[in-house]
Formats: structure tokens, sequence, C-alpha cells
């Protein structure tokens, strides 16, 4: 205990959430993001001096920085694993397997693969980061299967800026084989849905790493996160952690990543 | 870097958040707690072999396993701090002070305080844990500033059985007040509302326990916890990890916090 | 128009609503029924004397007093006159075909079936109306094609008393036959779900009345209505008027139909 | 009864409501106006041919065609008749005063002023309609104390084309306190918000006709109207029917008002 709570307490945290607004960045299938209304207020009149407030949420499971489950993703109505999907995987109220709260708490290892610092330079919106960039990027670091890959595109910069946000860079086809190749427990990134925006591949059609990584290699995906922090410091290698919300039967999580050095 | 990521994946972690599904244990205040409704489907006929499905969660801030923010209470209209409440503070959409994306990631030393095992037996529905049951509970392990400190009543075996739960044991005015000298960053326990179910105080009306720490001492408090496995592990002292949404201007957010041995 | 307006100027309208609050009678699938929070409130502080109070709606197409579309049923994924039921007709977004939206605003005669009265005795909960009990409480009054035909079960004079409403009276497969038979354009009642509650009949299985009327003659079912002011005048014929939201894709939508007589 | 049944079968009733889906125009404040999400499917598998299907819905009271209830509006925190604002007349679930659930169904003679043909031309967007283009819009009708008076300024025309829905013509002041001098029991138009976007009046603020209709004068205003029809029809006079929902304690109703003629 004490090795861990040493170490834990000696590490710099880095925190990897976007902030979360109504109008912040969000996948159009995945409106209307998160609204927050507060209806409960602290106001005179109560009955006795202290008060409570609250609000209710109304949210995508994938609105913000989230984390996609392996049933968010089909093929043929095959989710990863093979399971078929019927009425008895698929209900009006979740999935009865692989959904979001069959996932342990994320506890790994992290690899920032930098890409326009590998690249050097900004890329383009719509640009497709290639498995060449992405091993550019893993220069000089190791990725070692059980790992989280987080790649940064340098859209998390442009969070409060909407429309260039969600028309940012992605992750090419043949990068997400790459990664895939390295059966990490994760990958993640700094974009809106890390496939690149409009993409159609010719074989595995939109949003082809979903494919590639959810539903043939198991691989869970992150999306929207903030890696600005660790590419100002050059970090490469961190303790990442991730603790997605046991909900049942949920294709995906709203989630708050660190990562430790 | 090296040391807290060799520490992480040595150590052993509790996952401490209960599961969330519609009906499940909620504070009146927080109906409908948390609603999970799947829209879109893997189906046939979508144009392509891939398919995504995703659900809209309607969920209270506080419902299930989760942290209060400080402007989750005041007294006269005045916060932590004594920050007064007005329209530019509390506003449709939240709090422009104090809210949860204020918040840091919780990173801390963790104690557990075993009520039950310390008093030698279950506690009755309706039990206010005293300062002195704290203090027999803290009996071997010191509480230091800075410290999130986990209250075990025995309640979060009773998850399922609403009832049961919803009627469960809680702490007293005077633990709260025991608890918030040791300067604690957060408390936490593992019952709805950390206050005994329907007491008023004649001193502090009601929910007492939340004037003590949040709006005086502020301190956070996490509710509905599961400490069973901590307790059946005899674990004590802990490394507690928990990382709140920024939901901007929240007053809470759900969690799933981690104890690492 | 001076006839019309003349005529509805001079009628007394009889409001068949129920009234609308959390925690009233909701069939289970329809939960929450309604939440309404208010989030924008009358309050000092900004910025001029004129301020805007206004809430959000959480609510079931479904709950309260509300008329089913006919795209609510299917049998063998087939919709009334034979619809086939794909991805094109049902989307995550609601129906394309026989949506609520496709409804015309109902204006018809009305006849109201006072089963009670014509039996003589309040319905005890679970009693299963017949046809026979239906003909006896048409009387004296003609059924015409193109009629609304509402059935009196006594209900709703139980609102507020919710396990005694869900427990209710409702129609008997064979009573759902005979009004098919007399061609309304739509039928209503006063209990939850116009069927008896859990009845399971051995031809058409749960909610028999919905397969005899919705997907097999196409006539529209009202629900949950209130019939008790037109039973104490003893009004049997009446002018119907009832104006379903144009939701786009609903399967039904709460209504605040009325009778002028 | 034989006279308003006959009557009403034998009017032509013109519908004026504007359709709803989500996107379509809304008043800021009332994001996300109408969200229609169907988790309830017609599949096969559920254990029996009857299937049904179901969605949630998420709504702002205000979305829509909608009518404002008489507490949606306050000045100096005192509604119409100087209901006092409180925590009692405020609370987070709705209003105990004024509610849109104490609104009896409207049923009243209606009269449409159409700007547009009265003044010769289409209204550009931001045109403030002025008492002298109404008094000429009700040339040859007279107007009497109890009438629902509906404005058009051709902008339910452009329902589809939200921003140029949103930035269209509304009601000068002069004109809302002509109007109120009338005494209608409501008045109504085909634009987003009575009054004209972004006005902000030198004596009454923002949103002015509000303050003179709701607040001073106790009268309803309902909004998006599609009037089209009736202009199309040169339809001046007619019986109005409207049935707002019985939301307790809410500030307004989506509604489908229709005019028969």
């Amino acid at each position: 205990m004490t090795d861990v709570l040493d170490a834990l307490l000696g590490a710099r945290a880095y925190d990897l959430e976007q902030p979360r607004y109504a109008g912040a960045p969000t996948f159009p299938a995945h409106e209307p993001g998160v609204l927050l209304h507060l209806h409960r207020r602290h106001e005179h009149g109560l009955g006795e001096p202290r008060t409570s407030a609250s609000a209710l949420l109304v949210m995508a499971e994938h609105s913000g920085t989230h984390l996609d489950a392996l049933c968010h993703q089909a093929e043929d109505l095959r989710l990863f694993g093979g399971v078929q999907v019927d009425a008895t995987v698929q209900t009006p109220y979740g999935f009865t397997e692989l959904g979001v709260d069959t996932i342990a708490p994320v506890i790994a290892r992290g690899v920032l693969l930098d890409v326009p610092a590998a690249v050097g330079g900004e890329l383009e919106p719509g640009h497709a980061v290639s498995a060449a960039e992405l091993a550019a990027a893993a220069e000089g670091v190791e990725l070692r299967e059980g790992d989280v890959v987080l790649v940064r595109t340098g859209s998390g910069a442009h969070w409060d800026d909407r429309p260039r946000y969600e028309a940012g860079p992605g992750v090419a086809p043949d990068g997400s084989h790459w990664l895939a190749g390295h059966r990490p427990v994760a990958v993640g990134a700094d974009n809106l849905a890390w496939d690149v925006p409009g993409i159609d591949d010719p074989e595995l059609g939109t949003l082809p790493g979903h494919s590639v990584l959810i539903v043939r290699a198991g691989i869970l995906i992150i999306e929207s996160l903030n890696l600005e922090g660790l590419a100002a410091d050059g970090v490469r290698e961190f303790a990442f952690v991730c603790l997605p919300l046991k909900l049942r039967g949920g294709t995906g999580s709203p989630i708050r990543p660190i990562a430790l050095v």
C-alpha cells in the first residue's frame, strides 16, 4: 500500500478531459451533447437556513471526453468476439453483453504519439494520420501489449472553436491497423471521433477505425481527449487511469482520464 | 514516471462504485436517478455492414455513487468561503463559483472507518453513527489532514434492496463534526445521503452533516459508495482516486472511485 | 363560419384530460411519465425588471392522457395496412410511416359507453369488460362509422390512487372485436392501457386490443381519459375534439381531448 | 348537442401547428426544442408477434407552436394580478399559481390580422409591426373582448429556413399596447417570440410585448403559429380551439390549435 500511495502522492497528474458544457463539440449522432439545467436552487423561504441546489443532466453517452464500449460497434450484427446482436443482447435499455458496465477500471501504461511534433507542424483539418506518421511519432518509445496509446492530432487546442474542432484531423485506416497490431487495451485521440470526418473507406466504409479496433480487435476507443498538457511538457510515457461509469448496458461513458508521471 | 507506473500496475484496485440502472436507490430529490434509453441500434438496412448503437442519458447529477460539489449546499444563501448566492453565481445552467468543474482529480490517502466491524455488528436502519463510534473505528489508524475518510455503515450490501438501502444508517451530527475536525479533503459513506434519513437536528436542521462539512468546512462528500470489498479484505488505508466529470457549473458528478493497495 | 362559432361559444366543454405531474399513473414501459423541472426563474439581478421562467420536460409520448398512433403497434413486423417495418420506416428518431404527425385533428361524433352505469355497479380491478357489457352500455345510442367511442370503466376517479388506478379494469378481447366491428375512427378508455392489466390472450397475447384495433383495423386508441364529468351528467353523445401534437415520427402524443355538448 | 356536433362536422378545420422535429426554429432559451428518441422497437425475438414501439421526449415547454402561461413572465417579481413570486409560488417543479394547468380549454372567436396583405407586401426580417399596421389589417373586422387575435407576419412560411425564421418580424410595443386595449383572451403570431428579435425597449426592455400582454393584462400569448392556410383562403374570422396540456405548474405548453370555419 505504502508504495502506491507514495507514488501517487508524489506524481504529477495531467487532466485529459475537455470541459463539459452545452454547445461543446459533439458528433451529430450524439446531440444534444450535454445539457445541465439547475432546478433546485438556494433561495429564501424553504423553511430552514440550509438549502440544496441540484440539476438534471440530459446527456449523450458519447458526449465530450468519453470512452466507447465494445457494444457500441457491430459488423453484420456481430459484436467483438462474434456476439450475435439479437433482442436478448440489444434492448431498449442497453446491452446485456459487452456494455460499458463490464469494463474494469482502466489502469495501464500510457504512451503519447504526438503526431504534429513528429511531422514538424500542425495537421490540417481533414488530415488522415497514416501508419507511417504514427510510427514516426513512436520513435524512441516502445509500444507494449496492454498499453493505452494516445494519438495527438492537435485538435484538442481547438475545443472552443467548434467548427474547427469538428473538421479536425483523424486517424487513417492504415493507422488504425498499425495500432491494432500492437495490441493495446485502448487507444485514444484528441479529436471528435477517432477517424477522419466524413471518410468512407472503400473496404470498411464510414468510421473504419471503429471496425478495425472495436469490432475486430476488442480495443476500446477514447475520444475528445485533451492532450495539450502532455505534449507541452514532452511527456511520452505515463501511467494512465480512466474510470468509466458502470452504466448498465451502456455503449459508452463520459470520463475524466488522467495521466500520471 | 517509472515509479508511479510500476506502483499502479502492481496495485490491487477496489471498485467503489455501485452499478447504475433505472430504479436503483435514489434520494427523492434526485429522481429519476438514471435513465439510459438506447435509440441508435445495430440493425440491417443502414447502408453498410458497420453500425453504431448509442443511448441518451437522463440523469441526476447526484444519482448513484456521486460526489457533492461545494455549490451544492448553502446556509443563508452563502456557499463555503462566504460566497454570496446571487443571479451571477447561481444560473439556470449551474454555478459560476464552486461548481464541480472546479474540482481537481481527487488523489489522496484514503482511510476506511468500518463501523460495523468496530462496534461488533450490523447497524440498524436509522442508526446514527456517533463520533465515539467513528473514533472506535479509527483505532490504530491515523487520520491526517488532506485524507479522504470513508465511513462504512454496511448499507452498501443492500443496494439491490431499495427500501432497506434508503432506510439505512447515517452519520450523526457529532460524527460529522468529529470528522471535520480532522480536516480531510473529502469524506464518503456507503449510504444514500451521508446523514441519517429524516433527521432534523435542533440546531442544524435537515442534512446536518452537509452544513458541517460542505458549507462550513469546504469538505466534499461522496455518497453511495460500495465499501464491501475493502471491508471484506480488512483494508483500512489505501490510495484513493476519484475523477469527477467537469460538468460546467454542476453541483455534483457521478463518479467511479477506486481504492488502490 | 357563424354557425360553428355560435355553436362552439354556446356549447359546454368537458375536459377529458387527467392532470399531469411526476408520479402520476404510468404504464411501466412509459416511465418516467412526465418530469417538469423549472430551471429559468424569476429572480432579482437579471438586468431588467421583466423576467422569464421556464422548464424542461422529460416525458414519455404515452404519459398521462394520450393517443396511440398507428406505428405504435405491429404484428410480425407489420404495421396497419401491411407496412413492413424496416430501417427506413423505423429510425432512431421515430417512424417515417404512420407516425402521430400524420394524424389530422380528430373532430368526430363521440359516444360514451358508461359500463358501470349499465351493469349497475363499480367494476372491480382486473375486470374484463365484455362485448355484452359494452352492448348493454350502448343501449339506446347508435354507434356509427367514424365515431369516437369512449368506454368508461370508472378508473378515472382513482387517478390519485396510483396502485388502484393501475390495477383497474380493462376491455376484454371480445369487447375490442365488438368495437372494431362498428368501425369507429378512434376508441378511448379511462384506464391505463385499454386492455386488462396483465392479460395474455391465448390467441393474441398481451395487449390484445392493441392488435385488434390498431394493427388490424387502423383504429386509434386513447388512454387515461377522465370520463367522470360526462358520466355524472349522463352525457352519452357529444362532439369530440382531440388535437395530437405533430411530433415527427412519434408513436403517440399527450393530448387534452374535450367533449362538447 | 346536435347543433355543435353538426356545426363541427360541417366545418373546415385549419391546422395552425408547425411540425415538430429536432432542429426546428427555437428561441435560444428553449433549446433543445424537441428531441424524440425511439428506444422501444418493433423487432423479432420479443416473445410474441405483437410488439410496441415508443420514444422518450426531451422538450422545452416553449418549443414549436406553444402557448405561454401567465406564470411565464414577471415584472419586479410579480406575476399578473400582483401575485408575489416566492418559494411557495415558484418551485423546482413549477408554479403553484397561474401555471398552464390552470388554463381552461381555449374556445373563442378568432380574428386574423394579415399584416402583409394589409400593407401590400412581405415584411422584412426585423420589421416591427406597429399599431397602425395592425389597425389597417383589422379594417372591416370587429375586435371584441374575449377574442383570440392572431397576427400574421408571414414568417410561418419560413419554418424550414431556421435563420430566416428566427430573424423574422415581430410586433412593436405600440402594437402590443393596441391589442391589449381590445381585451382579447389571447393573442398569437406566426413568429418565434411575438416581439421583434433583439428589441430592447427604452421603457420596457426586452420582450416588451410580454410585459404589456402577459404581466399587465393577463393575456395569453401563442407563438410559432402557422397562419398560411388561413391567409391563403382569406379567412379573417373563425372559431378558435386550443387545448394546452395540464402540465402541473408549467409555464407553457406545446399546442396544436385549430381554426374552424
